[in-house]
């Protein structure tokens, strides 16, 4: 990804402290890989968006199938102006799509890396609440 | 994953209104299909921990390899003590976990969910970025 090349000089910007490093090697390295703040942004909006129990909820449905505002309130259990603030939320993020049908706008995920997404952060999650050490 | 089982009635309790559904079947297929909100809140509580740009970025530089808070501070230009508090947020998380060497503590990525939700969520933030649509 063309986001982390030449950064170097990014990265060297934000030393605001002069600390000596424990390994200077580790250091070094690092920083070549270091992703650029603008990657950080976006990933960590991303994540932010999804960090919401309704959001996150309208999404896990929409892995299953395609679904409409009315449809949508009613499984979640909130007003369909709800819904519908969430929707355009999501559609901002680029994180649903939308598909007319007569007089109905059905939404569906925006993108596949979604649904491994989703998947990865549950097996974490399952860790979690299992409290399973990880496995290989 | 068990805690999908069994949530027709978790998921009937949350109706709270009396709408006419616009596709009666998939409100039904749906409703067998929607997780828990026991795991909704798992995943969402990850995924807000996630959204935050110091943290994501503590964790993109461990993905590389382990690093203590002396060297994670001047990688990311704040002082320790905040590299140290954001540390106990992500082991309580079970993001992160520790080793011991001497007498400094490396902290390493706890699972191996992280790096391909990591790469799957930047794979989006790729197209959000560059405006791409989906691709198969």
């Amino acid at each position: 990804m063309s986001m982390y090349s030449d950064n170097s000089e990014h990265i060297h910007r934000e030393i605001v402290t002069d600390l000596a490093p424990i390994d200077a090697e580790a250091v070094a390295a690092l920083r070549t890989a270091a992703p650029l703040d603008e990657l950080i942004a976006l990933v960590a909006g991303t994540f932010h968006v999804l960090g919401d129990p309704t959001r996150l909820k309208i999404l896990y449905l929409l892995l299953n199938r395609p679904c409409c505002v009315r449809d949508l309130a009613i499984l979640v259990g909130v007003s369909e102006s709800a819904i519908s603030h969430q929707m355009r939320l999501l559609k901002d993020r680029q994180l649903v799509k939308t598909r007319r049908e007569g007089t109905t706008i059905y939404y569906s995920l925006a993108d596949h890396h979604l649904a491994p997404l989703f998947r990865e952060a549950e097996s974490h999650a399952d860790h979690v609440y299992h409290n399973l050490p990880d496995h290989p």
